[in-house]
């Protein structure tokens, strides 16, 4: 913000600040809402007037929840780009490829800043774009680009800026805890909630993106990046999605105490940078198991901060666009940080480190109908040097085979993994084991 | 910040950002330790080195956890106000007069930017401070003063700046929360935890601004300025402390699935400005049910963003501290905001509105032993127009006298404290009724 605070009046105040909208879907429709239906509030808080003054999306003959007719309709991004009317890209296309970054990289070469919610964008590319940012003196806000219209972002890199970070792990797709929490209240099988979660909308275009912890991981590697001051790393991060989540692992988590969410934890330890997506067991009665729905939520620790917790809308036309317009204002305000929090050259190559931190965790496996079968796999477990807490046999279905639950002593997540190779060559284990980290967050 | 990133290199950079700090208690020496400790990874967060230059404290020979050597030592707030080699002041001393009010004042009449974690005279004085800054084209900080490590007050002026927000509220006295825990944890009375937290140092030394709610509504009137574009307005709070809850109070809401917080709302209605702290019952599985000693929680409601929900340590050297750190970084990346996120001028007078949102209520109140007492609180409460959902009698006390616990269904506030001015004279209560407001966040 500029020394002298600026006259709160818009008629005769400063200049506006001038958006252009690349995409025109449920968030950039949710943008456009708010510029047009808190144009004064807009003006006092950001110190001068907000103005769209143009738009581009695929099709602009669609029926849309916004009278748009009042901004200058562009064909291609790029173009929109490059306008002189234009101070402020605004991009909520997505995708890491094509006419998302073809625009990104044409504003900030022609000296304009840019918003966007693009996570995948920013995992793949975020070092090259933070630097042509830079070279330009220009910056990139993406506050939209993670858990919604949770301010982790600015929590992260301003709030915190006190604080070596050791940790940010939370839940951070929501989609896949919508899907994990329906699966549990409802009784039904992942197919069935798969499915209507795709008609409602809810998954993306490539269902894996949020399924298979993709999404989620770009969100990760994103937040870790900001956290520990490392070039992002998505290509680091230890990804497992959700298909393989059945909902007697719902059912048996939660006779247990737990409940099953696709939790993201990075960290930084003496071997280096942590980043893991997994699905994993935590305690039902705690804030990350009582977390429902799309909601999403991030706890960061940090040697000050001590642990803080940040919760709500992960995803949806108001919370993301509340998230959007949260760094319009900062650009109207004047507020130009770098795009990871320090500068682009300063931020180290982060050294990926697998996940050593012991944990308890719960196997499934399904046993053949052949003596000494549970024998059999309890040799083979404490041969690898893991103790099992409890471990229960469920009767033999007409096929012959018993479904079998384990829940290990705390152990290495080495121990785990060869366990489960092992696993399949003792001939009494039927199709693939399931293993699940149990975290007492 | 400025629109060209500035050099990484501290040594070869822009000139450092010079402070001044008022106060070496706990924060204050938790400040002095994460720039002594953090000194590099300050540096490249906020573009410059953050260097103290000056402090001021009561007592210089006092044994500290930090070396102060190579300060220069003021005596007088004042003086360390006006020096050349200080831009920003830090104080850190409290208290709504005297000499912190002066030194801020004297700070920004020559010039210099503020940091404080002072709630108490932002609550009083926050109108004229802000205009006074305003006129110097410097700004006040205070992310410490409100709820600790938590950062609500970016929170509310800068992530949730595109919504039109309607309500806040929270836990925001961690005195408080650790008192009315540790009661229901430990089965003791109020008198023994209070002396407890007397002795862990918990308390101000007016106890009163602690469990009278005083400190927690000065919290809440500066978030509803922020939050509404309202002008501060501590006055209008209406607040009752926790003095009056019994270990009796406490059991018997726990016997209900109810834990009893001090909680503060400020909301705006079509009546006006509603801001209220008291001791309220909520559900014990709720995130403000589940809260813990120390623990703030707050949470915002706007017309985008949903429910937005922050928890963490409110209160401490470390999370007070790292409040304060990330005002410092502010100031040195260049950001000069508003003191409440708007024009100071622009603020609007509130219109002060009595709590009239409807809720069930928990009464206790002590029955004489006579002939129809109990009828005749019933016909009381039914003429009031207040109809009860359960009610229980406890066991005649060798004194003659019973409690009795009322729980009612959703009644208006005026109800509830008509009928509680009327009880004293049906002659058949002893002592004093409480009431308490249920609240289902």
């Amino acid at each position: 913000m500029s020394a002298t605070p600026l006259p709160a009046s818009p008629s005769h105040g400063p200049a506006p600040l001038r958006l252009g909208i690349v995409g025109l879907g449920t968030v950039g429709i949710g943008v456009v809402k708010i510029i047009q239906n808190h144009a004064d509030l807009l003006a006092v808080r950001a110190g001068r007037p907000l103005q769209i003054t143009a738009i581009c999306a695929r099709d602009r003959t669609r029926n849309r929840d916004a009278d748009i007719s009042g901004y200058a309709w562009v064909d291609s991004p790029a173009e929109l780009a490059l306008r002189d009317d234009v101070d402020v890209l605004v991009e909520l296309v997505g995708g890491t490829e094509g006419a998302a970054r073809e625009a990104i990289e044409l504003a900030l070469d022609h000296g304009k800043d840019v918003v966007t919610a693009n996570k995948a964008l920013l995992a793949v590319h975020g070092q090259a774009l933070a630097e042509r940012a830079e070279r330009h003196g220009r910056t990139i806000r993406y506050e939209a680009a993670v858990a919604g219209g949770i301010p982790i972002i600015k929590a992260i890199s301003e709030s915190l800026a006190g604080n070596r970070i050791s940790r940010v792990m939370g839940v951070m797709n929501g989609t896949c805890n919508y899907i994990l929490t329906r699966m549990q209240s409802a009784g039904l099988p992942y197919e069935t909630v798969f499915e209507e979660a795709r008609q409602l909308g809810y998954l993306e275009a490539d269902p894996t993106l949020d399924v298979g912890g993709i999404d989620a991981s770009h969100k990760l590697a994103i937040l870790a990046s900001l956290a520990f001051g490392t070039r992002v790393a998505f290509d680091a991060v230890e990804i497992e999605g959700i298909e393989r989540i059945s909902i007697d692992d719902i059912n048996r988590a939660a006779d247990m105490g737990y409940r099953i969410k696709l939790l993201g934890v990075a960290q930084i330890t003496a071997r280096g940078l942590e980043q893991r997506m997994s699905p994993c067991l935590v305690p039902s009665d705690s804030p990350l198991g009582q977390l429902e729905g799309g909601t999403n939520m991030v706890v960061v620790e940090g040697d000050s901060v001590g642990q803080i917790v940040l919760r709500g809308a992960g995803a949806g036309e108001g919370p993301t666009a509340s998230a959007v317009m949260s760094d319009v204002i900062e650009l109207a305000r004047g507020v130009r940080m770098p795009v990871f929090g320090q500068p682009a050259a300063g931020l180290a190559a982060p050294q990926p480190a697998r996940t050593a931190i012991p944990a308890a965790y719960y196997l499934r496996l399904t046993l053949a109908d052949k003596p000494g079968a549970l024998a059999k796999i309890a040799t083979l477990l404490g041969d690898a040097g893991i103790s099992i807490d409890r471990m229960r046999q469920y009767g033999h279905t007409v096929g012959g085979s018993a479904p079998v639950l384990i829940v290990t002593h705390k152990t290495t997540p080495e121990a785990i993994h060869h366990a489960m190779e092992l696993l399949p060559r003792t001939g009494v284990v039927e199709g693939d084991p399931i293993e699940l980290r149990i975290e007492e967050v």
